[in-house]
């Protein structure tokens, strides 16, 4: 098999923020826009708190700080914490060939290192996008048979953008970049077990910690093979028993896919958006009171059903990977955002009921961002509404305005909103930075 | 598919060290003896160093020592650094079914525990038997397949070994076990393809400090789904394909293969020690001049090949996974310990010139722990061994004496000779110990 590692390492070291093309640039600005919203909105979980609870004491280190909290650990628990509560809303960046998210394994790597030693906002911006493309080319190569083995890929390749992005800041050669993506293919990180668990944004963090690791042990020399992903023991090998990897370096610095990075104006699986669209088109479309719904019909791209098609959802993640709350839910209020996919709206008795009323079919005519709903009311009516793609897709992508606004819904519910618009315009302006450590320190409590 | 994952944590959460049967006991001390050797020979390594230089600066705590070592960090970086010590000379434990070093990726986690807040030496030992039994049960549902894929099972598999061992200490309940274990299962670390390199033993040690992050997450409640190994979307699958998990739970309690652990009297990969029992025997047998030899034939299992077929090695990494050095050292040295698998043997103008008179054939008409060398003279003579059973192996253990006088070669290597018949005293006696961290405490420098 050819070699991938060692082509992708070197133009890891050998990009800088000024190769970068103007699109990949400003999607980065995008990305960090939408995944400090996100993380904030995440900043107050329940696995954000147990993490800290159960790390804080076994992390003696408070060089880095979390999201909006007042702890401080090591930067490799740091690193973990902040992927927890970036990625636990499911609200992050998707890159949809793939369903990657992947800024949630290298923003949390960015910001640690940020403290331990600043850099710039073009340093920061080049590593985001770099880490992006990383993750996203070893997933293009191995997908979708890798999710299908039951990998969860945001961690399992999500670990080599990481790596890459720390690499990237710590000024990594070739050889070490080369050991660090070897060390990163030693240590994949998460199963679709846990989609709808805590642990899902536990793989996350852990592939961003992870990531760390890698890149300081290569900076100190740690050894590892130079053939670590594309080898016949490595890891395409083992995980996928994919040989064929060129999807890792066709293009390379032609083409990018951190420019097809998406982001979601739904709080939940990103396979749910389209049928979502689909109700909300229906919505628009005529009246439809929800008590009046006999009977609803959605019929969606195959994979929504394999990945979300949780029929009792027992709380709020369950609900992220459940179609019929979904429908349910944004029937009855219109919306989708993070509080319909609290456990509060997930146990709504009049949601429970309107879900029990739906069923969901795999229609393998329609593309992953198409949906079509079928609504029968008591009267006799059938209102449907066909989503040729769905909202936050690449074809209907959130607009800038748009993602400001979702930033500040969910920062809103975190910071004062002084402090939520300053959070906001330090993104938005993240290439004007001398000092990229500002980005995480505006979130502290005063 | 059945349950495995939480039978098997409800047999860990009630079995304790009045529990388990005599030989299980004796083995996990023999173990420790073993295991202290190794890591104390390994602590000097260049891989151990490099990963103190490279994560020192980013372990903020001094929670835990090393062995051997003065400085201090934070508990699982301590555990990852001890379990690359533990590892890096490959003369640790092994599993001869699934050929998972099961120590240590157990031990460098109980080390750190027990500077944390200390145990007893029965706690001490029934974790670490408890730990290895998971590690080789589950390790044994998923064999051979899982090594072929390309997995370092010793870190895949003993991650699960890290954990149970951590959380029988942490005094996990019986569902804060279930989580710890699918927490492991999350974070499988190895690849068959780091062998030979610096990376192995960090697969080891890294397994170690997972496993510790894993129980202290769930010991804080942390949730994930109760069917993290055995579900269709779980470890098994992802890692391996396999569905038939009944290896893991079949006589859990009643059969240990804790008690069916091996120790290495050679300093390399387990596949080359009947090759090496099988010269030596040969050398036993006749007088023979290394420099009168013209030709070495060495039949060997299958698996030997397939592991550790390194033709031309580089280093003494690599010299331990070289069929054609470890015949080719043994034959000139009449040995096959720490000395004869360093870089300066592998080296070595007279081995090397042998090695390349060694040609090594796959042969599956014989068991993993037999072999045949065929050695041809100068003179015309041809001497002819079989190994019917390697030295070391279930057939032939190692005594107690034998692991003794192994202790002490490794270890007055580094530590003055008072000191280290302190610590094999110490290790012989544990299971009388009030304060298992005088373990780790009498191997540092004063």
């Amino acid at each position: 098999m050819d070699d991938v590692t060692r082509p992708l390492a070197a133009f890891l070291v050998r990009t800088h923020y000024d190769d970068l093309p103007a699109k990949v640039r400003q999607e980065a600005v995008r990305t960090l826009v939408n995944w400090m919203g996100a993380c904030l909105g995440g900043s107050r979980e329940a696995p954000v708190a147990a993490a800290i609870a159960a790390l804080g004491p076994i992390s003696g280190g408070a060089q880095a700080g979390l999201v909006a909290r007042p702890e401080r650990c090591d930067v490799t628990t740091a690193a973990l914490i902040n992927g927890i509560a970036g990625h636990v809303l499911d609200f992050d960046d998707t890159h949809p060939n793939t369903l990657i998210h992947p800024s949630t394994t290298v923003l949390p790597v960015l910001l640690a290192l940020a403290e331990l030693k600043p850099f710039d906002g073009k340093t920061f911006l080049a590593a985001l996008s770099l880490g992006i493309e990383t993750s996203c080319r070893i997933g293009n190569a191995v997908s979708p048979a890798h999710y299908r083995r039951g990998w969860h890929i945001t961690g399992t390749a999500g670990v080599f953008g990481a790596t890459a992005a720390a690499g990237k800041v710590l000024a990594l050669s070739e050889q070490q970049m080369v050991w660090a993506l070897g060390l990163a293919a030693s240590q994949p990180v998460g199963l679709r077990e846990a989609l709808g668990s805590m642990a899902k944004g536990f793989n996350a963090g852990r592939a961003a910690s992870n990531g760390l690791t890698a890149a300081f042990l290569a900076s100190r020399n740690f050894e590892t093979s130079p053939r670590m992903i594309e080898s016949d023991t490595g890891w395409a090998q083992a995980t996928t028993g994919v040989r064929d990897l060129h999807a890792v370096t066709d293009g390379l610095g032609d083409r990018y896919e951190a420019a097809l990075n998406t982001y979601k104006p739904f709080a939940c699986g990103l396979v749910l958006h389209a049928a979502i669209t689909a109700v909300l088109r229906a919505r628009e479309m005529s009246r439809i009171d929800a008590g009046q719904i006999t009977h609803v019909d959605a019929q969606v791209h195959p994979m929504a059903l394999e990945v979300a098609n949780k029929t009792a959802p027992a709380d709020g993640y369950e609900g992220k990977l459940s179609l019929p709350h979904a429908v349910a839910v944004a029937l009855i209020t219109g919306a989708a955002g993070d509080k319909e996919f609290r456990t509060a709206a997930v146990k709504d008795p009049q949601v429970v009921a309107l879900r029990g009323r739906v069923t969901a079919q795999a229609n393998a005519g329609l593309k992953p961002d198409q949906a079509r709903v079928t609504i029968a009311l008591e009267d006799g009516r059938r209102v449907e509404a066909f989503a040729a793609h769905a909202l936050g897709s690449a074809s209907v992508p959130m607009s800038d305005q748009q993602l400001d606004r979702k930033f500040t819904a969910l920062a809103d519910e975190v910071l004062p909103s002084a402090k939520s618009a300053k959070v906001l315009s330090l993104c938005r302006g993240v290439a004007g930075l001398e000092n990229t450590a500002q980005l995480i320190a505006a979130t502290w409590p005063d």
